[in-house]
């Protein structure tokens, strides 16, 4: 398949932003200062509060080593193939595990059980309000089974790697070589964690 | 001192956005069909091609086990106190490493070494254009030092925190508890890589 390509990108206008919109807060700092920042925003969080979820699978197969699943897919905004975690939008009147469960079958066509969901943490919280949950998703593979089919919606173009966890870090770095592709912060942390788990023992 | 308050969130419009815009992004997919994408991004991204630097301290004291260093401060566009690794915007000239030892000296008051700088990696892929370094530096401290004075700009107010690293992934989940508190998502990544790196053995 051709590789997805930009063919312009200009200003939006307010008034024609049917997804994303700026926001003007005026705020009191704690010195009693007013201050006006400047924000960005979804226009589609559901009535649960929490924009997305994003799901960690831990693969466990009777012969390989514990492993993890990372995706990759274009992301227009980076103007580039995101190496990611699976991750989606929660539906309206989804919890934030059900929504993990969903998406991971949906992405990636595997089945897993979410054994630890985190708080309610924010992606980037000095541009804007954007928010998620992290799933931590158990995946047991049995031996000889093939890779499952993924349901992916019209539009979605998603590749699938499974990666030990012991390479993550290095595959990582490896992969941010590549030209046209680029790690997203949340995956590169989660990998880090592990990475320095190593040399710093408690 | 008093807590931060907003005051008014209201639409800001395009012509009057100083640090942040709206993008209308066209593009051709997989397939060849044209599609649209919004994405918001920042207008002060140095030539250096790279907005943020984070880092993650590694504190290692002669009787204290290895501890990381996390700071609380207040941000608007998610109305909550917000806790982050410590981190800033790349000043242009500068590298992500100078950067770092920068930042981490200003808000924190402490003196590291980067022991680690990972590739340009991306916050929020779907939303914006954001993106930034981690840098990883080690502080090593004397028994008996007493915390070093921070060095904050105007405007700024930073709380400092050092938590055993052993105890990050809890003591965030306990933090996220507290009203009015929410924890960044790639600290909480790294925390979770962190605590996996126990039960998951390669």
């Amino acid at each position: 398949m051709p590789s997805p390509k930009i063919r312009n990108i200009g200003p939006l206008p307010s008034e024609e932003a049917k997804w994303t919109e700026l926001r003007k807060i005026e705020w009191t700092d704690q010195t009693g200062k007013d201050r006006v920042w400047e924000a960005a925003a979804r226009k589609t969080r559901s009535s649960g509060g929490v924009d997305a979820v994003a799901i960690a699978p831990i693969l466990r197969h009777p012969s390989k080593p514990p492993s993890t699943m990372i995706i990759l897919q274009y992301r227009p905004p980076v103007e580039a193939y995101c190496v990611e975690f699976p991750a989606g939008l929660i539906d309206e009147g989804e919890t934030p595990e059900q929504a993990a469960v969903r998406e991971l079958k949906e992405e990636t066509g595997y089945e897993g059980k979410v054994v630890d969901c985190s708080p309610t943490i924010v992606a980037d919280p000095g541009l804007t309000n954007a928010n998620m949950q992290m799933a931590t998703v158990e995946v047991n593979l049995k031996e000889g089974e093939e890779p499952p089919e993924q349901h992916l919606d019209e539009g979605e173009h998603i590749e699938r790697l499974i990666v030990p966890l012991s390479e993550l870090y290095h595959k990582l770095k490896a992969l941010s070589q590549e030209k046209g592709k680029i790690v997203d912060a949340r995956l590169f942390h989660w990998a880090l964690g592990l990475h320095w788990s190593q040399y710093v023992k408690a």
